[in-house]
């Protein structure tokens, strides 16, 4: 199936260029207890496929080295012990080079499988590996940000590819619906996740969509206007939490000689007004959406707005790109391809959600608890992993993924 | 208006009641940050009807003593700073008995602007004071049961109505519902929370709701089949909280010469199995409705069965009491009056909700993040307080609460 | 013995009357893991005679409360378990009245056993309880001042007698000795603790010590002068531990409009410059004598000057009192009954020091290692309490202890 | 002055040896607040030799990067603000191949200095700076097999030079001492640290030590014996230490199969019983001397015994080495080069010490409190590191230096 396989091989050499920039000391280190090593993240998506595919259809199959079970597992309980979370930067063997042995080992006896594979079972779990891989990606640029910015002289991963000039972001316009009964969940032929269905009825109240996301600039009168320091505008557990922590600008803003920059990819960088603020809790999403005189939106409703807008359009970059300054009356800028939109939907199952027997049925079901949903993806989710239906989430207190908003109100 | 009158010396001096078994030791000991004296509980009580109440409507009002405005708020930003809610325990003066003055003292001063009241704000907000009252009576029963099981000699609060031999519960029937539009939420005349409304429609799927709660002779059957040892029963959080805190019974379970014992405010007491299950925390009621082949209903769902059986009836006890042995076709038991009963719902907003403005728009509002619903009622559970759309709120490790659980299913 | 007995009923009476000013609620509440509940400290010195007295010589003995002596044991591994000491302030019951009766049961059969007692053993485990009640009558002090000083309003435990004007503190004069060879420890007919002895050999350099102790004005200049703000005037420990606890005064200071009060077990009142400091960690004593040029004594240092000058005298009062105006050459003020004073001695064994057998073995003798020695006795002392060769210890960190200074120097 | 630069080669030469074996990752990973990573103390040490030789003696001084002086200045508060210590694992750069190049770059400089350089100032101080690298070259190997261990296969830092047979160890002898007025503290003409002075008398009372260490056979039979479950046996602090952290052996030891083994840097080996026992806290070194009947010794009674024995030879290993079975009578094994033995002695200023003026006077000094002593030397000390007066020393509760014991007893 050479289609499949060429899906596979871009897949997994992507992750490998997305790795090359970081030395081998930037791939062992862990920031935090969420974050994983660089290096964790490319064997862990390679124990995925062996530990999937390769024992079950390799047989007989002899692992590549039978200690990365446990190293490399991530939370499947299915599968058996496994090295704590936060204890994934202790391991500095075996090393950033034995790993892309590893990784070749596994390529390899995948690819032979995949020659001439047709059993739609294998080919699912190849499929399902490859979008596993794909958060990862993700998880990689996200988890080597936050490294990098512990060092105090901010080093950059890479140089941005020049962004020109900034335009001036248009004012909001909303995008209204009536509300009533609508259908959400996937249900196309393509591959998606176990969390996006199953389809079904949901009724909603008449709502308002902001065309565009919240920018910087926003943000900016936000912190002029005391947002940090108001009681009044957050929620109790975030207006605890910014005071024990000291919040009182996004994640990766800082004062330089009394100008706000905010650290990229790419570095240290004076906040650009245009740009869609980013790196953001919920907490911080829905105190500035009550300052606003808005709300969040639910995750029905931002996704019955983009269920209309077509496909998601590839724009991979490592810092999300503002608003084109201009749209068309009706249409969401910025669905996709910018930042994470925070909804004021808690992650729950969909009705008659049931997850997967076996080991791979703990991909999403169990983190369904005390979580929020977000909608649309990020500027540096790899192209073709998006959909108006994908459900990523996160706790309420999470600001190191690409998290941003985009307002909503009642009509 | 004597009414009025009447239920606002009802309500305070049922917390009198309450109170009066417990020392002025047990008064002002405060057993975990979550929990607060009884003498607090007293105060703040009180504090609610002079800051709402008195200081608007008894003007010129000269506060019984301006040091309790910060002593006794409670999470009122609108209002000042405060005493932190964790050293609520630290405050062995004002005394008992300046407490009990202090009630006496505004007492007299509402009774006195109830005697020919007519504006309806103020009757509002006396019945908001009553409502409130009858809240933190509850909670004094449970801070109080909490205390005395730090003692290692588990001492009663009070010695417990005889409740005769223990009926062997019925097995469960399943009460079903064809789904779709239904509305939720409170439209009613008396008084609501603002958090029970509005009053909107939502989409159900056919579900069935079981007829009774789960019992702890059931919970028994969970622990002997290992369940607190089996993580694919679990959210992964729950399966690292319960490890971390190395949980492997309810809150207030014991064994005792190898037989489970439960303590309560009657003092240690062997298991009935025929009891309802009471003070689990949301993972382990979860965790057992997976083990069961169902799962905990949505509030929703909950709300439109209890609306069609009529209003509550008055129950009130010191521990929660088994069902009745037989039971009508349709009719469920222990809707109200034994335990609340943890749904899956997370504790959102309802549709266009807003708080109202001032510092009684606190009340409910700004907790609407990272806690589930628990709907019903509970044996400890003031006569007088319960309904249908009401909406009690707990966060998912909370065990302290008369928590248990009623099983759902899909049909 | 009449003597004896007068002795056990003049201590243990003077217990009562030192916890009489505080209420049931006073009483109950545990203010830090370090302190202790004035009920538990009444309950606990009566514990001491009922286990080491009681259950030895008055048998065949029946405990008053079987469950007492878990619940006020405080550290006697010897003896069994017991309530953890961070928990003391959960124990609502017994109430105070029920402690009350303890004491007086456990009075009345050690007062039956005095009346013709002449074993010397027995005589001498009544003078260890009455020298350990001391101990605690001091304590209880410490912690109700500590509990007191959590509430925002500062209560006072009782007024202070009125100490008329404040003299001005002499110019301190340094009392010199040319070291050599001395000999420290107890050696005398009267009681001692064991680790008061063996009296040994000590060789010194010659050195000079501070006729008087450091003042509350002489701090105050210490303040003024950046002393909490320059690290080259402290231990490394001390350094990070006043940063991270955000000290810049002692305990139980306080600014209020911009001038420096202090709290006393009568209530809060503006600093004295003539006073001594009190309520001081070791790592502030150390920076002070750094600061001023000197350094703390050695403990062998204060008993060689303290042994020549005479036996303490009463001088019971609840804060410290100013050294007198004027002075004898060679003679030191304030020795005994003001404050307790750090020195530069960690608490270890005087050498071939062994502890008794049996659990009062573990009176001293297990707490023999990261501590600091503090010489002379405070203010709340109790009278006849005070020895040149006491060794009091505490903890670098600690505060709530009657602790000062006084300086010293190599000469 | 060519002796000097040779020793300087030596010096930093051997500290790119002890690296060696380490990769890029090794090197970079923190695997706890008390360790840092290989590639800082390669950098410290370093900026050691820059801030206070190249900037005073090497002007007009350019350093190599001035982001280094933050980064890799340990605690000298007198050279400014640094990279927090806990915090020292998240610099992923410089690369290990940039502080290679760092180390170049300082040592060209300062053997270019040392050319013909006779100020002795300067002599002194790269003198003190070669001490100082030592003392890390140590730390690098302790923290290293810190590192190592955190991983869950025990991958080894080197291969252990075959050692042959295993000596049965003979019985103790006591060589014995009649006290009395002795000396202590360095007095000669080489190099010792400023903690080392100055000398001065100490009285004695009679006493013995052990001629060789306690064995970890002897270890094995404190545990069979229940030594860490007997309360009696430690210090309080310790007690609760040793059941908070779940101690029941050394560090570094584990059960495979029921047979006790222990971490070495060459890897996972059974004990063997011959072996000095290693890697002990202060609490289990006292407890296992009072189990013994015995007592650690104090720092003084150590050093007037090893003053007369002549100075320590070379004996650099991984691991220490078994004492010979045999030994002339009076003369102590194992004194240097096998572990470093916990004293009773409180790390404290000798009389009359002054620490240096200016930055370097940080050295030691500012330690002086809540430390142990620990006299002799590692198997890991450096060559020529050793002294009869030499003061280590650490908190009570470390466990990963090389630190034994060596058992003494009154006379």
């Amino acid at each position: 199936m050479p289609a499949e396989l060429d899906r596979f091989r871009t897949v997994r050499s992507h992750t490998e260029e997305l790795a090359a920039p970081l030395s081998p000391e930037d791939q062992v280190v862990q920031s935090m207890p969420d974050c994983s090593p660089t290096k964790w993240h490319r064997a862990h998506t390679t124990w995925f496929f062996e530990e999937f595919v390769l024992s079950r259809w390799g047989a007989p199959y002899e692992p590549v080295d039978p200690r990365f079970r446990y190293l490399f597992n991530s939370y499947y309980e299915a599968v058996g012990p496994r090295q704590p979370r936060p204890r994934r930067g202790m391991i500095s063997r075996p090393s950033v080079e034995e790993i892309a042995a590893y990784r070749q080992a596994v390529d390899d006896r995948v690819a032979e499988l995949l020659e001439d594979a047709d059993d739609p079972d294998l080919l699912a779990t190849v499929e399902l590996g490859c979008h596993h891989e794909q958060q990862h990606q993700e998880l990689l640029l996200m988890d080597a940000k936050h490294l990098l910015w512990q060092n105090p002289y901010r080093p950059a991963y890479a140089e941005r590819a020049g962004t020109g000039d900034h335009p001036t972001p248009k004012p909001v316009e909303w995008i209204t619906h009536d509300g009533g009964l609508v259908e959400i969940g996937y249900d196309g032929e393509g591959f998606s996740f176990d969390n996006e269905g199953p389809r079904h009825k949901v009724h909603l109240q008449p709502f308002a969509l902001a065309d565009r996301l919240v920018t910087a600039g926003e943000w900016l009168d936000f912190i002029a206007d005391d947002g940090y320091r108001r009681p009044e505008l957050w929620l109790s557990d975030g207006w605890a939490h910014i005071n024990a922590e000291g919040w009182d600008c996004p994640l990766y803003w800082d004062q330089v000689d009394g100008v706000w920059h905010v650290f990229s990819l790419s570095g240290l960088q004076p906040v650009d007004p245009a740009e869609p603020v980013v790196h953001i809790s919920y907490y911080e999403a829905d105190a500035f959406a009550r300052w606003s005189g808005a709300r969040l939106p639910l995750e029905s409703e931002w996704e019955v707005i983009a269920d209309g807008q077509g496909p998601p359009t590839p724009t991979f970059g490592l810092h999300p790109a503002s608003a084109a300054p201009e749209s068309q009356p009706g249409q969401a800028a910025q669905l996709f391809g910018a930042v994470w939109q925070w909804t004021a939907s808690p992650y729950t199952p969909y009705p008659t959600f049931s997850p997967a027997a076996g080991a791979v049925g703990e991909y999403n079901g169990k983190f369904m608890v005390d979580q929020q949903v977000l909608r649309g993806s990020a500027s540096i989710t790899s192209d073709g992993h998006a959909r108006a239906s994908y459900r990523n989430f996160f706790p309420t207190k999470a600001r190191w993924a690409f998290s941003g908003l985009r307002l909503a109100r009642d009509v």
